[in-house]
C-alpha cells in the first residue's frame, strides 16, 4: 500500500478543525502530521475537545513555529477565521509550493477582487494566488478541483442553496430575478467563540433572522448563480439560528420560466445528480430533514409545487460542518490527491 | 366589585386548554367553573398539568355531562380538535343562548360554506351560526368582536401572518401577488396527542418543512388578505417544525408597489400599531426573536430592506400558545365581558 | 390605595435582574424607580432585554451615578456578581440608612467570617453588615426576615436542597452523615456573560457535573443543615448543567433514622408545609419535573422509598431564576415592604 | 479477501435496529442480508429512515416470511421489545442452530429465572437457551462472548454503570452496601413507539427521574454486581430523563474500603483499562461529558475526590444507542465472527 499522505490542520481548536480531525483519522489514506491552533499550543488535541482521548494526534502547536518546507506536508486546510488566510496561505505556499491547500475561510472564494474589497472591506491580500485558487464545490467545478493548488471550500449556507439552483439556472428553467432562500442553521455555524449572542440560554427555545438584506455569504451566490445563469443574478437571501448544532435547511423559492412545472424542475436535479455519490434528491413532493443528514456528507432535496402556478418550493439540507465545510473539504482533498472521492466520507447521518 | 364571570374550558386538557387555564387563574374578573376533557373526566387539573397542583380548579368533567342551562357560564372556550366543534357549539349555544363563546379550533374561521367544504372535506355542520360567527383577530375586528357571540379565534400561523400585512395590503403598499410566507413553529403547535412525528428525537436537533404547498391554515389567510386587499389574495406559504416548545416566526417578503420602500412599510406598520397595547413594532432594520415574547400576549414585528430595490423582509414573532392561541382568546373574552382589553394579559416574556 | 413604594435593581443587564423586573412590572404596590447596570448605562431596558419594549421602566444608569440618599427607594435588590456586593451595599445603606436590601450574591449568606474567608478566600468586606443580615429562605426564616434591613437571598442550588432537608433534619428522621445531594441545573444560572464552557454548542445535547467534590454553595448547605440538625453536618453535593434554560432538580438520597420509613419523612414535609403557598409536596412515590414550576416561584417535592430498605430517594423541583433567585427575592421584599406574601408571585408555570 | 458474513437485522425500524444498519453500513467483512420490522414489512429502509436514501440495503420484511434454514445468516440482530424475543430466538435457534445471535433486549440478560419471572412478572419462556446465553458485557466477559452462540446485549444504564463499578467490586475496594447512582439519560433509549411522555413538549426545557426505587434494570446490576463482588450487591438506583437525544451520564457515589483512596479507586480503574480500545479513563478529578462521547462506542469515565474523607464520586458517560446498545452488539459480533474487535467502531463522537 502507497505511503500516508501528510496532512496539516491550521486551526484545529475551532469546530471545522475538530470536523476534520474526526473525518481524517479513520481515513485509510491519510495521517494527520501537523495541526496548529495557537492560543492552544502545547496542548493535546483530547485536552481541546474530549472526544479524541487516546488518539493518535500529534500536539498542538504554534503556526509560527511550523517549518513547512521542512515538514513538506501533502496537503494543509486551512480553518482560521476570515481574513487571516491570505496570508497565512502565501506564507505556506511560497515556503512549501508542492504542498496542497484547501482553505476553510472566505478568503480565496470570490474571483472577482473588486467585490472582495466591496463585501470584505479591505485590499485582498494575495490577488496572485486569488487567480489559482478554485471554488470548491465539488459537484459543479469537479474537475478544475482535481488539478488545483488552492481550493477555496465554499461557504456552508451557499452550498445547500446552490447545489439545487445551480442545475436549474444553468437549464435556464428559473426566473433568475425572482428567488427566495430562507435559510435555517444550526449555531455550530458560529464557532467556538465565546459571545452572548450564541449562548445558549440566548439561543434554544427560538428562533431569529440576522444579517437580514445583507449578509457576507451573498457575494459567493452573486457569483456562482450569475456564472451559471451566464447573466447577472441577485437572490434574496435570509440566514436564521435555529436551536440546534448542526444542519442547515434552504427553503428556496422559485418561478419558473418557459412554461416548466415543479415536476420538471426536480427532473433537472434527479438528472444532474443521477450518479453524485453525495446529492440525494427526494421523490417529487417529499421534503428533507436537516437530521437526517447529521454528522454525514450527504445532502438531501426535496421539490414541491406550490400551489400558485409556475412557482415551486425547494427544500435543501445538510450538515453544516460535514458537507458545509470539513467533509466538502476532504471530498475536495480525496480529489486532488487521487483518492476515491467518497473515501472516509461514506458515513451515514447519525440519527438520532 | 362585580360578581366574577362564569367560564368554561371544553377540552382542558390539551396545550391551548392548559394555557388558557394559566391565563385565567390569576385573572381578577373570572372564575374557571367548568373544565371539560373527556378522556380524563374524574381526574384534576393537577393530574393531568402538575404545575396546578393546589390551585382552586374545578375536576375535569365529561363534555356530555355538562347541562349548559343550568350552569348558566358567561363564556365558554372551546379548545377541541378542529371537526368536533361545530356540534359542540351548536348544542352548547341551543341549550343556553346567553352564553358566549369563543372557539379555538378553525371549524368557524372560514367564513365561505364552499371554502370550508373545499379544505375540510365535508359539509359544515353549522352553517347558521357561521353567519354570526366573527373573525377574533382583535387588532383587525376588535369592533365586530366586542358584540359577537360566538368569537372564531385565529390559527397561529395566520396571526403571526395577518398582522404585519393586513395594514399593508389594506394600504395598497404592497403587491398582492408576490408575497411570500416563511414560518417556522415551535413542535406544541402540534397538541399533546402521542404521534411518531413530534417525539423529542424526532423534532429536536433539526429542521424541516411541511405541509409544503399546501395547508390548511392558507385558507384562513387566503379569507383574510382578501378582505385586506379588496382583491384575491392567493399568498406562498410554508410552515417549518422547529426543535423549540413555543413560537412562531414568520419571514414574509414582499416586493413594494408604487415605488414605496422598505422604510414606507416600517412606517404604515408602526402607525397602525402605535396605539395598539399588543403588537411591537421594532426599530426599522431590527428583527424580533421568538424567545422574547415566549409565554406573553405580545407580537413582535420588525421591516428590513432586501438589498433589491422595492422587496422588504418582514419578520414577525409571537408565541403560538398565547397571541396564537390562547391569549388571543382572552383578549376577545375581555371585549366580549367588557373588560379592560389588556386584562391578565399584561406578562412579559418568560426570557431567559 | 397607598403609594407605591420605589425599588432599585442593582444589575438589572444580567437574567436575576431582568426576571426582577418581569416579576415586579406587573406588581401592583412598587415602582422600578432605578435600574443600574454599568456596562449598558444609557441604554433602555428593552434595547438590553426586548421582551421589555414598551413596558414603563427607567433608563439604565451606572452603579456609580446614583445618588442614594436623594433617591431614597424603600428597597434596593443587588444581582451584581459576588464578590462586588459587600461594599456597594455597605455604600448604599451608609447613604440612605432607611433603604431596605436583598442581595441575590453569596456576599452575605455566610454568617460565620471564618467560613467565608475560607470558601471565598478574602477577608468579607462589610463585617458589621454581616452581624445584621438574615438569610432569606421565606420558609425557615420567616419572621426574622420581616424585620431585616438587609437580607441574603439564598443560591438557587441551595435552595432546592434545603427546602426538603431542613424538615427532616430538624426532626431529627435522617442520618446527617449519609446525605447525598445529585443537582441538575439549567444553563441560566451561569448568567449572561459570554464564555466558551455555556455556548449552545457546548452544553446542548448532553450532561456532565461539574465543581464536583468542592463547589461554594456547600457552604451554605453546611450552615443551614447545621443550624437545622443542631450538630456539623456536612453533605455531599454534586452540581450538574442540563441543556435546559431554566430549572433546578435536586435528587436527594438518604437514609432514615430510628426506623423511620420513607412514609415517614413525605408525613413530615406535608406538615411542614401544609400551609406554605410555595412549596407542594406532591403524593407519596410521585416525583416532580422541573418544567411544571418553569418561570414560576412554586417548589415541588416529591419523596418515594428505595428499595433498600431504610432508605429514601427525594425529588424537588424548582425555577433556577424564580424560587431560586428573583421569585425568593421577591417574596422577601414583600415581607420587608408589609405586602402579602404572595403577591406578584401567584403565575403557574409556563408549561409546555 | 473473505466472503462477508451475512447479518440480519430484527426490528430494524426502531432507533436500536436503525443505529446499527449505522455501524453495520461501512464495515468491511458483514454485509446487512436481512432487515425484518413487521409494520413496515415492504418499505424500503430509506422510507423509514431517509438517511439510508441510496444504500444498499435489503426491503424491510415481516420476520414470519423469513425462512431462517434457508438464509443461512451467519449472526442476527434481535433488536424488538422485551417480552417477545426468547420465542423468536428460540425459533430462529431451530430452525438454523449455525446461525448466532446477539440480542439486544433484556430477555436473556438474567442468568436466575427466578429474578426473570420476578421482575418482568411472567415465566422464562426459553429457559434452556438461558443456559447457553452469555452476557455482553465484552469488557468483563470477552472470552464467554467470543465462543458464545447467544449473547445477551447489557442495557445501556447497566453499561454505563458497571464498567466503573465491576472493577471496584472485584478489587473490595469499595464498600457494596454504600452504592448510589444517578443516571442521566437521554430519550432515545425511549425508543420510537408514540407516547405522550417523550413528546417534545414533554421531554425538553426541564429535567425529572422516573422509575424512582424500583427499575427493571436494577436486576441486572444485581446480578452482575453480586458476580463481581462475590457476595451479594443491592445498589440504589436512579434514571433520569434528560432533554437530550443520545448519552447517558452516571454520577455514582461509593465510599471506599479499608482506606482506600478515592486516588486508589481510580488508579484500579486506569489498571483495568489501560487495554481496552473503547474504555477511557480520565486524569484524576476530570469528569467526562456524553456530548463528547455522542454517536460513538467509547466511554468516559472520571474519578473524583468527595470532600467527605472515603467518599468518591466517579462519573460515567457513553452513547446510550451505541455503547449503550447497537455499538456494543456489534463489538460482540466482532468477536463472535472472529473480526478485530474494533472494527467498524473506531469513530469518534460526533461534536459538537
Amino acid at each position: 500500500m502507497a505511503a500516508k499522505k501528510r496532512i496539516a490542520i491550521l486551526g484545529a481548536s475551532g469546530y471545522t478543525g475538530a470536523e476534520l480531525a474526526r473525518l481524517l483519522l479513520p481515513h485509510p489514506r491519510v495521517e494527520i502530521a501537523i495541526l496548529t491552533a495557537d492560543r492552544k499550543a502545547g496542548q493535546s488535541m483530547a485536552e481541546v475537545y474530549p472526544q479524541f482521548a487516546g488518539a493518535a494526534l500529534p500536539r498542538l502547536v504554534s503556526l509560527d513555529d511550523v517549518d513547512w518546507a521542512k515538514e513538506a506536508v501533502d496537503l494543509a486546510f486551512c480553518a482560521l477565521p476570515h481574513g487571516t488566510t491570505q496570508t497565512v496561505i502565501k506564507a505556506l505556499l511560497n515556503a512549501a509550493p508542492q504542498t496542497k491547500a484547501v482553505d476553510l475561510s472566505a478568503d480565496f472564494r470570490l474571483a472577482d477582487l473588486d467585490a472582495y474589497k466591496q463585501w470584505y472591506g479591505h485590499d485582498h491580500l494575495a490577488p496572485e494566488l486569488q487567480k489559482e485558487a478554485v471554488y470548491g464545490l465539488v459537484e459543479i467545478h469537479r474537475r478544475r478541483i482535481k488539478v488545483a493548488r488552492l481550493v477555496a471550500n465554499p461557504g456552508c449556507y451557499t452550498t445547500t442553496a446552490q447545489l439545487p439552483l445551480v442545475p436549474l439556472l444553468k437549464a435556464r428553467a428559473i426566473d433568475p430575478a425572482q428567488i427566495v432562500i430562507d435559510a435555517k442553521s444550526g449555531v455550530s455555524g458560529a464557532g467556538r467563540a465565546a459571545k452572548e449572542a450564541t449562548l445558549f440560554t440566548e439561543v434554544s427555545e427560538g428562533m431569529h433572522a440576522y444579517g437580514v438584506g445583507r449578509h457576507r455569504h451573498m457575494a459567493e451566490l452573486d457569483q456562482e448563480f450569475t456564472l451559471a445563469a451566464g447573466r447577472p443574478v441577485v437572490a434574496t437571501f435570509t440566514p436564521h439560528l435555529a436551536p440546534m448544532n448542526r444542519g442547515i435547511l434552504a427553503t428556496i423559492y422559485v418561478q419558473t420560466k418557459r412554461k416548466r412545472s415543479a415536476e420538471d424542475l426536480h427532473a433537472i436535479l434527479e438528472k444532474a445528480y443521477a450518479r453524485e455519490p453525495f446529492v440525494q434528491v427526494l421523490p417529487f413532493g417529499q421534503v428533507p430533514q436537516t437530521r437526517h443528514v447529521r454528522g454525514s456528507n450527504y445532502v438531501q432535496i426535496g421539490v414541491a409545487a406550490d400551489r400558485i402556478e409556475g412557482r415551486a418550493i425547494i427544500c435543501s439540507a445538510l450538515d453544516n460542518l460535514t458537507k458545509g465545510a470539513s467533509g466538502q473539504a476532504v471530498q475536495s482533498m480525496n480529489l486532488m490527491l487521487g483518492f476515491p472521492e467518497t473515501m472516509g466520507l461514506e458515513g451515514r447521518a447519525v440519527f438520532p
